[in-house]
């Protein structure tokens, strides 16, 4: 299996034509996955917006004031509202805010991140990945899977997820597949597109600018059952029901 | 980047020499990177265990009850010793045990694994995975990470992650490095070898057998400062405590 960065990509802005200027750079080969990082795929569906568009509500307010005692940092209000309407819900307001996104990534900020479009300070996550990376396979005929940095619960560090995919499904199903003795295998589902994106991030980190997009090359989902099930269902998650029943005790993060 | 699983290894026996058996098999190149999966460190290093080797203590039994109760399947007190004496917490113990192995990943069943080694149907993880990577990686020349699958909160299915590693940092550490508009960047800190466990994991999937070892080639962990921090600190994971506060309600999972 190769991971190659997709080089010499150009500034994207609102209603680039991503699939085009990727296929102008890339000569896709039968087998290839490609992975494509949220921003650019943000920035080409003009989801960079200055927090000037998110008046804040008195929730927004009311979190902000907390965190900013919690960090001892002034906090921005308007931030918090952006936050609020890219959430379907926050597991937690502080110390920072735990957000379930409306396509059901679990992630801080709801995944906002600051931009570097001009006149547009906060860079949203595409409103729905999967139909992002649908549109992108469709066009360049090959599986996408859109990617975020994302941190997690148990270990520091952020590392590259999924947050869409099209074209392969989201896990392989090793339910009632043996090993060469004939026993149930431990692995019973394996996020490869969790896998795949992490894979790009480690190639995607290399350039001094960051290279979006990374073609993975002669990987292949092989012989197993699909499952497009990816982010957990509320009665799966006890973590999610354990940070809704927790309250922040105060002391500094 | 390339991936490169490591064909033909035999299966693995306690006392195997595994850096021996790696050499024989793959022409390390400058700047490799050995992802070898904890079962064949294990194996090698003795870590298969019948259960009969764990008398159950009160508590034990309590929760393997506790365990049967709510799944409907009988569940071995011995089992629930093993996981004991592997963790030096268990964050939950139902609807599953949730446990903090004594070097500080956090895991179901403490990540213990069936086992196909004979009269011992029990396998630990390594007792000290960090410790195993630099034996390894000693022997070798090249840096390794030792690996293991494992699930999550928020998301479903596993994906390797590292348990330990040696010669090079877990992770790229971004902070007050910037973006080609002098903008700080948004990732901080870059848990690389997780995602090289990720990618070991994608390639290692693939042959019917399993390939438990896999050389990471043309990747170079770059000019960043390192951190070996991985396994959060109880301080800076919320998760952690909210499950601790968390009582499992009795719902079927």
């Amino acid at each position: 299996m190769e991971a190659l960065a997709v080089d010499g990509l150009p500034e994207i802005h609102e209603g680039d034509d991503l699939a085009a200027l990727l296929e102008d750079r890339v000569d896709f080969a039968d087998g290839d996955v490609l992975c494509v990082a949220s921003t650019i795929v943000s920035k080409a569906e003009g989801r960079a917006f200055d927090r000037e568009s998110f008046p804040p509500s008195d929730r927004a307010k009311a979190i902000a004031d907390r965190l900013s005692t919690i960090t001892g940092e002034q906090k921005d209000p308007r931030f918090a509202q952006a936050v609020l309407e890219e959430s379907e819900e926050l597991l937690t307001e502080s110390p920072f805010l735990l957000s379930v996104t409306r396509f059901g990534h679990i992630t801080v900020n709801a995944g906002i991140d600051r931009s570097n479009v001009p006149g547009a300070d906060l860079l949203l996550l595409p409103e729905d990945p999967t139909a992002s990376a649908e549109r992108l396979s469709s066009a360049l005929g090959v599986p996408v899977v859109v990617t975020d940095t994302s941190g997690r619960p148990f270990r520091y560090g952020q590392r590259g997820v999924a947050v869409g995919w099209a074209g392969l499904p989201a896990a392989r199903d090793w339910r009632g597949e043996t090993d060469r003795d004939g026993r149930e295998l431990g692995v019973t589902v394996q996020a490869v597109v969790d896998e795949l994106a992490a894979t790009a991030n480690l190639v995607a980190g290399e350039g001094d600018d960051g290279t979006p997009a990374v073609v993975v090359r002669e990987w292949s989902f092989g012989d197993h059952d699909g499952s497009d099930l990816l982010f957990r269902r509320e009665e799966d998650d006890i973590v999610r029901e354990a940070l809704r029943q927790w309250t922040f005790d105060g002391h500094q993060q």
